[in-house]
């Protein structure tokens, strides 16, 4: 059983309220607490040592990345990050000062993003280090963008460029926060994800509420110039597109909007945003599937992103 | 360096903002989002095969465990639970079946209590299963309790009895957030905790922000018929007063009201709570120290509880 069949099987028949706005299956849970106007966001995440970081790496980049993840679940949801609690396990014999450089980073991102960390606790974990953060944001109720709501015909948008991400940006990519806001208030997407499994996962994830499909353009795929760097210098590694697919830990943002608005949106994000590149890879349509096209004609996506859990 | 060391040196400088009432040192943060009237409580816990729970507990058990804790933090300030994510970490060669136990068991909890479960994820942790909670509930404003509050003369109250835990109760206890939330209602205690350390830990939690004491009546200390047993069958056990007061994992109240309220306080209580117990142990003293009164004078408090991070 991998983690996508276990939690299918675990989020049947959860115990539910009538504060809940959204559950499980999109980013963050969306929760309505009476907050005039306003939508409640809730979000946990969990790194581990060895599986997402080694303890080679510097303490302040494993703290900024615990932080970042949560960040980027709550850019994906266009909302506005507030508070957050920090859980970290460590081996008995731990160094104070690497929990330190862990609280460091963290609250160096989170005083950038004006999120107050309000507690949390450490606790033992004798083998390796655990952090997991749960964060809380809200979002106005009419600026709330879903993983569902796409349309067939609609421009498929991604910050960013993608792939290889394991050579550091993993640890030093930026929350789309800031864009995600923008976006939700000017050209409101369909719908939106955080690339966090990669691209051929993750448009999976975006369109399949839905029952809809997609049809890239393979030359529009933003490769990272790392992707790149790494397939020419390593004989074993990804091709680019390969990599750009499925490497992961991207953590830009996937969205829709009606196509009308494509040109629109490119100018003013160029504007906006000069720093961070925005591409259309595409459109949605309404049969379910995901197809690359090159000028040989379609060619089936990858099936698969990044599996966590295996 | 132990666990409340290094806690105080990572809560100095936490980045803040607005939103927040209490961060740090109560048993839940207090953020004021905009919900009129009232607060919200924001809290995590996670619980470690090895140091909470072993695996040949039954993993309905372990679920139940895992949000129980939590809940008693949420009653601890007379709030109202609402809304929790879970993290399960788990070794490779997980058990799908024993997982479901530990959702069933904290589902069947999050029921009894209208939580709803939005969410959470699995991810790996190769030695030993760690389960990460957090919850969020609300509290009216003024009927928000706090550890700090309490003033010279106050009468102190516990509830249930003292010791033993680890027998059974630190998996079955009851959250005593309909306890608490009457007590807000009818009495405003001034200042309340749970008792998760020992008494002789958690009383202290509750008197230092003030920088009072306490004089307790050794023979009001309510202890378990669990401690009393195993102090009489096992030579090796603690005596069963120091079990009261320093096994931990009680999830009792803790809580103090001003002294000429306690006669309608106890009464009342009984009343309405008949199969718990709730004994005034005592009153707060101008005076920082906890000192322990019987027939022969006063003894000095054990100076600690069980102290986590060992």
């Amino acid at each position: 059983m991998n983690e996508l069949e276990l939690i299918q099987l675990l989020t049947k028949n959860l115990p539910t309220n009538n504060s809940v706005v959204t559950g499980t299956g999109d980013d963050c849970a969306v929760l309505d607490l009476g907050i005039p106007d306003r939508f409640l966001l809730f979000k946990t995440d969990a790194i581990v040592e060895g599986t997402h970081f080694t303890r080679d790496a510097a303490p302040e980049r494993i703290g900024r990345k615990a932080l970042a993840r949560n960040l980027s679940d709550i850019a994906a949801m266009a909302g506005q990050p507030t508070a957050a609690l920090v859980t970290i396990a460590l081996p008995r014999g731990f160094d104070p000062e690497f929990v330190q450089g862990i609280y460091a980073g963290l609250n160096a991102l989170a005083t950038q993003h004006g999120v107050a960390i309000v507690g949390g606790e450490t606790t033992t974990n004798p083998e390796r280090i655990l952090i997991s953060i749960a964060l809380l944001g809200t979002v106005a109720k009419d600026r709330c963008i879903r993983r569902h709501g796409s349309r067939p015909g609609d421009a498929i948008f991604v910050s960013g460029t993608l792939g290889g991400s394991i050579d550091g940006w993993h640890f030093d990519f930026e929350p789309r926060l800031a864009e995600a806001r923008w976006l939700a208030e000017h050209f409101t997407p369909t719908s939106m994800i955080d690339v966090s499994d990669g691209l051929a996962s993750d448009i999976r994830h975006l369109l399949e509420h839905d029952h809809l499909g997609a049809e890239l353009l393979k030359s529009a795929i933003p490769i990272s110039r790392t992707a790149k760097l790494k397939a020419k210098e390593e004989s074993s590694a990804k091709p680019p597109l390969l990599a750009a697919l499925t490497d992961g830990e991207d953590f830009e943002l996937l969205f829709t909007v009606p196509s009308k608005l494509a040109v629109k949106l490119l100018d003013g994000w160029k504007e906006t945003f000069p720093q961070v590149p925005l591409a259309c890879i595409g459109k949605v349509t309404d049969k379910p599937g995901v197809k690359l096209r090159d000028k040989d004609g379609y060619k089936p996506m990858p099936t698969h992103g990044y599996v966590h859990f295996a």
